[in-house]
């Protein structure tokens, strides 16, 4: 084992608490209500879910129970971030019992363990001599890649080496399987993840091994002769995923963004999840190795992907076939496939981009997935999930029209494939980590949540306060506590979304003019109790597409802050396409009721096209022009729809 | 063999004599290029297109050839079709080298039927012991269905019995397999055909058994316990299909429209071919039982369809999954299905409405279908074909997006599945018998197309002669040629297209307001060289769809006479979602060049919005309003679209 250092860049989840009191009680949910409710799936006691049967097979896999192995070839990865997302909770808040079961678990998981460092369930009870042979289907670097990120997280929030120790083992058994070296399998993973693991592992172990591996998964990634072939051919050409025909996730190596070396990639392709998680480790090693090649990559692919292929709501994957990217221009409201997991990754991928470069484009994108699609995976009741987000909902259609299939109207329990919940669960638990980043230079500010963090100014410690209704209000305070005046810069992002953003030091008016890449740079020596006040008017904005996104045409969304709204039905009745917003239309502001009680909704003076005859013509001939009448239109939040029952929904509405 | 009679209401295609320049040429083209085509297809004498196999099946099961069934289970309908549409041109025109092709088919389709009747070449060859035992899945109904109709039609065409023999030998067969009593299967296809089929063959034998079994099928569909699920457990759960998991078609029983007894269903529901073929078979049981019951469920069949899932373009069948419909005004202009052979059958479900009720409902919609989707799927070199035929396509997401997998941006040659060529070919052989029909009442003139036909007029035998240039000019004469004068009542349809259509009668005006349900019935004595002129203006008029088709709001169609326009990505650039037509735009005419002479176009002042700069954010908070710049409009007839290669393409503009 090597000596473990503090991480660079990344400022420790320990340091930053948050006391926002919008997020901290998602944390609450989180704690109370996710984690728990999760622990439950896993161990199959919720009696209206698919069963989960992954505690299950550790037992099994064990040799503490008799049984065979249930569920997704990637089942391990659920409890791996049920254990993260515990890992990150232990961190901010102890709690013996849930420190408890989770040992309990870490002592389950180290059980499978095989002498050799090898750690996989699904192989090890079904299939012990088909370990290391399918590595395109079958997730074993995936599932590893989620057991190291767990470890991290366990051990940095609990001090306790355990898992971390047998993350190791397996990182190390990895490393010597795989490369170039004879006897070795020159492969990669199927489902990336494995890299940004490694580079965390790293991060805590200062082990460089771990770095050259992940160095090594990325570089090896495409080439030729494709890995992905040989092995399917080793292998017999049997296959596992059957789903699109044999062996797809083989022959489809876009899907896999193993088409190509990633070098030579242009845009980004294929299984959208895939693409950021394999994202945040580039991104990540191009920060650790320093590496100016892999830096072009990461903000090449960024732009495609940031500038082309991402929902207004900060979602990505336009497609439910391969759960993927589309082309430039290709975002279907109605068939937007739009993973939470993929805005999850992207969050993750935005950060480690911020650790590269202050640059607003990457917190922009951050935040939008952050209070959109990220939020709305999760009802409010932190009970039922959304894997897909459409932008746009209809209900009857939705149930007769098979290009709906994969989207829910209504947010569901559990999934059979339950990447998802466990996934917002680790997001939202963790989310201390994504408001600063620790450069050399300066301490950026990413995100506005009001928090206290113990960051580090021109060297020296200091106690950084924001506090403030950012999200209703646009205001933020942010105050410095240390011992001794410090000289230092502080950078704060100043959103894309506000218009005229207003700094103040000490009550001093700031000019943001010389913002550099949407981030003010603030440099002086700072004295105790300074004082920065932001105020970010939050007007009510019209978002309009780019003119080749052809879905939005004539069409106009509402953004207020950082979050994007829609209208529903249970607000406005049917036929949301029927409902018209003026251009010259002036907002006004009220409080939600009932399940949206605190959430800030935006009203309009709209209009409704009058509905048709029920015995209309479906088709008339130069009819007059379609009578209007006056409706007010109310918008909410888009992270909250659906927590009313089913009905339409519509982010973008028509403007006229 | 029971005395052969002419049939009521239909008039023989032998009777009408099209001379339309614009129908002739598609007539030509059939003869000349499409059936010539279509036989090298099913003898795979095409080099590019996809083996069809289909008359080496019936070698193989006549025992001239060995080797293995290859193909669609219902590939033997391919050759009946082709018998078919061969049966109408030897009709039309004298072609000794056809009949004797058609003739030695014939034969080798007789050395097929075995001792009892039956026929089918997949059985015959694969599985003897299979047949009659998947009426779900396997198409043995629906082979000898368009087998009959081959029959009867070759029978018309040539006189000659030796195919009708062997439809009847099989219908026989077919009628002694099933039905209600004891050692009878009370089962019913999956894929209807057989009932209008068998209608057809009673009209041409009177045999009233064939009615009856007819009447059998339609009755015993959808009954309780349900044969699908009986026979299914008979033959051990075992399927033909599996392409949507095992056994769908089985369990998918809206799709087949076998859910319920069709006396319950109040929408059109699944598969939009069976759903067409059916009811064409049940409108005309209808109208030769005289069954009110049977008009009652045709007239609410028709009204939901037409008033709720029809497309614009006379296409049907709003999804890919299952070619079925969606559910009411769910019509997406990109996703849709809209299956040429859907339309085909919407024409027969029209044609046979009309002899039921002088309604231009049916006809306007018949009209519509043939004009825009029908002609649409098939190239103006009678080579290429669309099965699929969209309002709205733009390449490049075709390309990525998997939503559109069933969409093909420019027309193909052969289909391995090739039901939609043949079809077309049968179809426009045999477009005389649409013109009219010769009720009791009235002889109904449903479509003007130049022709000339020997009609019977208050019992007399009249020649009635269409000319003029409907299609382009609006303009049609009839005249009337008899030995002696003939009091009787001529019903003209006003199309729904026309705003004011003007009748005159030797000069003289007649008053168009007493017409019923769009049929003007003029009763007269009529004098031989009576002429009737319709001059029905044809200005190009905006068609909006009524409120709850969401897919076409704030959109507006063009439509000149019964011809649907569209934009083309060759006329007016890339980025048709961003073109406008002012709500006040006036419209010029021109014609064609190219591919596109001799068809009229439509040019209208447009806008289009100006294209975002290359490195525009893809969104925009509160953009100016966006520019416009002024671009001309070019609209073709959809019908014609897809001949100047692959780009986009768009029938619902934006108005605005």
């Amino acid at each position: 084992m090597q000596k473990i250092t503090e991480p660079t860049y990344e400022l420790p989840l320990a340091n930053v608490d948050i006391h926002d009191d919008f997020w901290l009680a998602y944390q609450q949910l989180i704690r109370d209500v996710v984690i728990p409710y999760q622990w439950a799936a896993l161990n199959d006691q919720v009696e209206e879910a698919e069963p989960s049967h992954a505690i299950e097979n550790f037992r099994i896999a064990a040799g503490q129970r008799d049984g065979e192995f249930y569920g997704m070839v990637f089942q391990d990865s659920d409890v791996a971030k049920w254990l993260e997302a515990v890992g990150y909770l232990l961190n901010k808040q102890p709690d013996a019992a849930l420190e408890q079961t989770a040992d309990e678990v870490i002592e389950l998981v180290a059980a499978v363990q095989q002498p050799d460092g090898y750690l996989n369930t699904y192989f090890t009870v079904k299939d012990p001599a088909g370990r290391w042979t399918n590595l395109a289907e079958c997730h074993e670097l995936y599932c590893a890649g989620h057991l190291i990120e767990a470890a991290v997280a366990y051990y940095h929030g609990t001090g306790k080496r355990r898992l971390l120790d047998v993350a190791c083992k397996l990182a190390d058994h990895i490393d010597s399987v795989f490369g170039t070296a004879a006897g070795q399998l020159p492969g990669y993973p199927g489902h990336p993840e494995i890299e940004l693991a490694l580079a965390r592992l790293y991060e805590v172990t200062q082990a460089p091994r771990y770095l050259a591996l992940a160095g090594y998964f990325v570089a090896q990634r495409g080439t030729r002769p494709h890995f992905y072939d040989e092995e399917y051919a080793r292998r017999g050409f049997t296959s596992y995923w059957q789903t699109h025909g044999p062996a797809w996730m083989v022959k489809d190596k876009a899907y896999s963004q193993a088409h190509q070396p990633l070098a030579e990639q242009q845009v980004a392709v294929g299984h959208a999840v895939r693409f950021v998680y394999l994202m945040t480790g580039v991104a990540h090693l191009a920060q650790l190795s320093n590496d100016a090649g892999q830096r072009v990559i990461c903000r090449r692919l960024w732009d495609n992907m940031a500038q082309k292929q991402l929902y207004i709501t900060g979602a990505i994957g336009a497609q439910s076939s391969g759960e993927a990217f589309s082309s430039d221009y290709d975002l279907p409201p109605d068939t937007a496939y739009n993973e939470t997991c993929a805005s999850i990754g992207l969050m993750m991928f935005a950060r480690r981009m911020l650790h590269l470069e202050a640059d607003r484009r990457y917190a922009d994108v951050m935040e939008r997935a952050l209070y959109n699609t990220v939020l709305a995976g999760m009802a409010l009741d932190g009970k039922h999930f959304f894997y897909v987000n459409p932008l746009e909902v209809q209900p009857q259609s939705y149930r007769h029209n098979h290009i709906y299939d994969h989207v829910k109207p209504v947010r569901q329990r559990w999934f059979g494939c339950a990447c998802c919940p466990p996934n917002i669960a680790r997001l939202l638990a963790s989310l201390g980590q994504y408001i600063y980043t620790q450069t050399p230079e300066a301490l950026l500010v990413n995100l506005y949540i009001g928090s206290e963090a113990r960051v580090e100014l021109g060297g020296q410690g200091v106690t950084l306060r924001q506090q403030g209704d950012y999200l209703h209000q646009g205001e933020m305070r942010l105050s410095l506590a240390m011992e001794a005046p410090v000289s230092g810069t502080l950078a704060l992002r100043l959103p894309g979304w506000c218009a005229a953003p207003q700094v103040t030091v000490n009550g001093e008016a700031q000019d943001v003019t010389p913002a550099r890449q949407g981030y003010l740079w603030l440099t002086r020596c700072w004295q105790p109790g300074d004082e920065i006040a932001l105020t970010l008017p939050m007007a009510v904005r019209r978002v309009k597409a780019a003119s080749p996104l052809r879905h939005a045409a004539g069409q106009v969304a509402l953004q207020r802050g950082p979050l994007v709204y829609c209208l529903e039905e249970a607000d406005n009745g049917r036929e949301l396409h029927n409902l018209l917003l003026p251009p010259e239309a002036t907002f006004s502001l009220r409080e939600g009721e009932g399940v949206l009680a605190g959430k800030t909704l935006i009203c309009a003076p709209g209009q409704r096209v009058t509905p048709a005859a029920p015995d209309a013509a479906l088709y008339q001939f130069d009819p007059a022009p379609a009578a209007r009448t006056a409706q007010t239109l109310t918008f909410i939040p888009y992270f909250a729809w659906a927590n009313r029952g089913e009905g339409e929904m519509r982010v973008w509405v028509r403007e006229g």
